[in-house]
């Protein structure tokens, strides 16, 4: 059951599709004190906390205190409070479980636990928000509800379940050629080969640089001959030139966010100087996404939206203000709180909290601070694109992920886990962020395998690959300056080639799953608890999930270590595949086990009475066959799958019909 | 068998007591290439690297690329390569172990795996280095030849074995005073707590703030009989001002380090422009180590010296460069890259490699480059400090900690490991340091409990502190502009009680063993695999560790964990300590377990066939009496233990004669 309360007059967010009416009696599940803009909870010692979204920690949110703002944040360590996304949905299991979903666009304090063990306090902003609080079954049942209220989810073409390689940035055609050669060369499967930033004409959105990669169209074109798709980066910022059509257009037209005098809102990001698209304004929205056209019209057919928490490198107005500063600094003894304050006033340029108090959005014939809506913004920008490339393409499908997110996104595009790093630590933390995720609708996720900052180990590399192939979104992606990542950069090829290859034999599966989930309002991915809700370790893990009806998995994260320990919540068969194409099944009784897993193997578990479809290998999407399908079982029985297959790629093909039961 | 080779000609480190004679062979154990200056080693699957005492990553170094270079780095994440210390022993465990240590005061990058993850390459700036083989024995065998070769470890009063409270800062004498009244009110025990920065006028070192503390001899005094000592922090920058006594001084006698042309080398830390003393001059580091007394003088006999990598805040040559740039800058359209390049030269400005290129110390009557020897600077200095304090109290022991160390140094002081942060994975890095530290000889050490900078969890604390009772350095320390974490702060103060508590019931055990490892060139810490070296799993152990001759201990380091998996090597008996003082043991076999572990609870492991003595509580170090001790067994029969006491201050009563035998 769904009871909606509303606090003050909320600004719309587009977050539910089809609103309960407003519930007249008082909200009585949390105490709410409109004084200090807060509500509280008492929590008990067994008590978990799921949701949150993209956030920091674990899948537990206990602990900590998360404050739903998007940023640019490049650092993604357990100290954080706010990353990239504003998911304000949790789930408390507690006796009779709950959850609790803010509809609201400006900044949300969740204090779940940090300033006290057993208490949580939410704290708003403003009080103008509604309030969902979700009630009665159990937490699978809890989350699709909360989905059916919100919407069913993005589903991307096939084919963006194959593998792809990215890099910041693979700089002209002749580069993007020689990735996909050595993969070719080395039967190593891919998909898709992401364009960074340089692929644009001075950082302009809608722009090529031909002289390094000539008509895109033809090299769109003779990709596809090879089986891969390009997928260009598209920046928030619009560079601020004259000449430039698409900023000429929109300052015309009044399409971008303005300062406080009307003028337009002007910050640096990668093209330098530019402007941002009035995302509340539905028409400004429509225009920027009718932009994409020019990169559609040459055969482009998939995206990544970055940098649209927005992102902002430093306004003018502030960085006048520091020169003038410093100006007055030169000659001074500088002590070192002078000295820190030298640093931090540059440093402050970028990210600062003021400037997003300093520019205005159009929203109801009234100019409403950006500060109020800030958790729109991607969002809603996103939502620009894919409405527009639903009209360029009809009933197709596009490849689309953002960065940011907010909830209602979820209808539009995938998200990408941000700007990680090459970190043990970020292996753990990037699965746990799936269930999350997957609760308020993103299915088409996955982070940047490898991570993006910081130099990769060619164990690392693997270990990660290993847990990325069930990751919807498989994408290894560098940052300059970083060392090189594609798989031909190690030693140890054969492993790349079998774990990347496991990937293509279970696009089947993965493509089924994620369908039933995407169809159904279900979770692909989800904490053991979900599934086991009797089994009282099973709410203290946090370093396995469940994946679709079939499997469970439980990466290795851990450098140097020869497997780990994994919990079965019930007997279960390991499944493991090695370098050399041979693979292993053995039953483990359930409990604890220390499981061994060498370098160069992928281990997951089978439940009881399942069985997995696996495919043939295959050096690309379209070449999986899902009519030529082996089974692995668990059980002596006859037994089903219920197995999606489409055309892969038009819109209306995703149907309910399109899944049939197979098995013996 | 240690074996000694000589590379070109070395500066002295003094980390060698007693050298072997140089050996004329061949040095072939690894492969030699001078035109590269490297050595480099194949590295077998099973091989496992260990050492390089406090740095990041793991117990095993595999798989990372460390630099040994002491840096002031307040981020341990692990893609760093240098943290504050500069450990240059690596004990390769393969079919017949061995260790290296490479005795050279330049830079060296050990890359373990990291380009290739079978490969070794080590890498030194220059070629004057005397490298020592050590061969025969197992790896404990291996540690304690080692241990021999570079001298006895530094021994503090047994006080320093009692809890610490610390923060930046407590500003004056009144603040003191109420940290320690709500300990003893509470009834948790407290030793010592110590001084940052702002005790001092001015960040002056070898001064006090009397506005703030009065007669610091008198308020020494009036603590000493709370049975609690001060331990004021004193800084490696000496700050350049006329009329300061000890710039004066050291100005007037050319005991500071200098530019090319002889004038003093300015860099500014905390008290902005400041001096450094030349530690290469014999005769700068006693002027140096003489004015502690001043402090010695008020009653002061510990300290903890800081800054001594030598951290840089900014050179005033390069701020100037700087500024001059930026005035070029203003007026300019910036786009991102002159931006970035901007904010770069800023942040830049602090712990510049290029200013440790440009200020010389005097050795052998020439000038030496810093970057040359700039890993023995903080080690001469703090050797200053040491000889110093033995000078000024003649047999009597003096609590010495540092913050940068390199080999040698552990003759003289203990370490704290640096800067860390509130972070649940650094309760696990700063554990994984013990026992390489252990193996270089730094036996007094621990870490920040809690954690320095960034907000702590009243769960992290607690879970901290239940592994920080084993640290023979137990201080609880953070920083300015973070969450308080004096036991007070927080709500379950029976927890902390209980568990700081059980810390005074363990000094007996505690100091007994950390003499046997002093007297004894033992490690007091050990990975299991040094004392199960037939059990493959031990070796990939990583968050567990051997502690003296009859205990493992295995803290819990996740967050919202209700325990953790244990490996035991052999049967174990498993003693919890609860909150209400009780305590259970229960005899666990071989093998992999899960334990449970409230928040409240500490639980460690006992050996069969071994006791543990157990004082009773008490409320500071003075009031343990290690003559009414209980015993927890494990087995029935008869056995004993060999306990360890003496004066606890006096520097002459560390001896072997200290040792009894207890039992039954």
């Amino acid at each position: 059951m769904i009871s909606r309360y509303a606090f003050g007059s909320m600004i719309e967010t587009d977050a539910v599709l089809h609103k309960p009416p407003i519930r007249t009696d008082r909200f009585s599940k949390l105490s709410v004190n409109e004084a200090s803009m807060s509500l509280s909870l008492h929590l008990h010692e067994k008590d978990v906390v799921y949701g949150l979204g993209e956030n920091v920690r674990g899948i537990n949110k206990r602990g900590w205190l998360y404050r739903s703002k998007t940023v640019d944040e490049p650092d993604h360590s357990e100290t954080r409070n706010s990353l990239y996304a504003a998911h304000n949905f949790i789930l408390i299991d507690t006796d009779e479980p709950f959850a609790l979903f803010f509809d609201y666009a400006g900044i949300i304090t969740f204090d779940i636990g940090f300033t006290h063990l057993d208490e949580m306090k939410i704290s708003l902003s403003d009080w103008n928000f509604d309030l969902y609080l979700i009630e009665g079954g159990d937490k699978i049942e809890l989350v699709r509800q909360f989905r059916k209220l919100i919407g069913k989810s993005y589903i991307p073409p096939k084919w963006a379940f194959g593998y792809g390689q990215s890099r910041w940035s693979y700089h002209d055609a002749d580069e993007v050629r020689t990735v996909v050669r050595k993969h070719r060369d080395a039967k190593v499967p891919l998909d898709m080969v992401y364009l960074d930033i340089d692929y644009m004409d001075g950082y302009k959105d809608f722009t090529v640089n031909e002289a390094a990669f000539g008509d895109l169209s033809v090299f769109t074109a003779e990709m596809r001959r090879e089986n891969i798709h390009l997928i260009p980066i598209i920046d928030a910022g619009i560079k601020q030139e004259n000449g430039y059509r698409v900023y000429e257009e929109g300052l015309e037209k009044g399409y971008f966010c303005v300062k406080e005098d009307g003028s337009p809102f002007i910050a640096a990001v990668w093209p330098g100087k530019s402007v941002f698209a009035d995302i509340m304004n539905p028409e400004a929205r429509a225009w920027f996404g009718e932009q994409y056209r020019v990169l559609v019209d040459k055969g482009i057919e998939g995206f990544w939206n970055d940098m649209n928490e927005p992102s902002i490198f430093y306004t003018e107005d502030r960085l006048k203000s520091v020169f003038a500063e410093i100006s007055e600094m030169q000659g001074e003894n500088m002590g070192v709180e002078r000295f820190w304050h030298f640093q931090s006033i540059v440093n402050g340029l970028t990210g600062n909290e003021e400037d997003y108090r300093c520019f205005y959005h159009r929203y109801k014939g009234e100019l409403i601070r950006h500060d109020r809506v800030h958790n729109l913004f991607g969002y809603f920008l996103t939502r620009g694109a894919s409405e527009a490339l639903c009209g360029m393409m009809p009933d197709r499908r596009y490849l689309l992920i953002s960065r940011t997110s907010s909830i209602g996104m979820h209808r539009y595009s995938g998200v990408w886990m941000g700007d990680n790093r090459s970190w043990w630590s970020h292996l753990l933390l990037n699965m746990q962020m799936l269930p999350s995720l997957n609760m308020i609708g993103f299915l088409y996720t996955g982070c940047d395998l490898g991570g993006l900052t910081c130099d990769v180990t060619e164990d690392l590399m693997l270990r990660w690959l290993a847990m990325g192939i069930f990751y919807p979104l498989m994408r290894n992606h560098s940052a300059i300056n970083t060392r090189r990542q594609e798989f031909y950069e190690f030693d140890l090829t054969d492993a790349f080639r079998s774990i990347i290859s496991l990937r293509y034999r279970l696009i089947p599966y993965l493509y089924s799953e994620y369908m039933k989930a995407a169809l159904r309002d279900e979770m692909m991915f989800r904490p053991l608890a979900f599934d086991y809700p009797e089994d009282e370790h099973a709410s203290t893990v946090e370093d396995q999930l469940m994946l679709g009806r079939e499997l469970m998995i439980a990466p290795v994260y851990r450098q140097n270590a020869d497997g780990r320990y994994v919990y079965l919540p019930e007997d279960m068969k390991l499944l493991r595949f090695r370098v050399d194409g041979s693979m292993e099944e053995e039953v483990l009784e359930k409990g604890h086990h220390y499981v061994k897993v060498p370098l160069t193997d992928v281990v997951f578990f089978l439940r009881r009475g399942k069985m997995l479809p696996l495919a043939e290998a295959a050096q690309h999407s379209g070449a999986v066959d899902f009519n030529k399908l082996s089974f692995i079982k668990f059980g002596d029985q006859n037994m089903t799958y219920e197995l999606y297959d489409d055309d892969g790629c038009s819109v209306s093909a995703c149907d309910e019909k399109h899944f049939r039961i197979i098995g013996d």
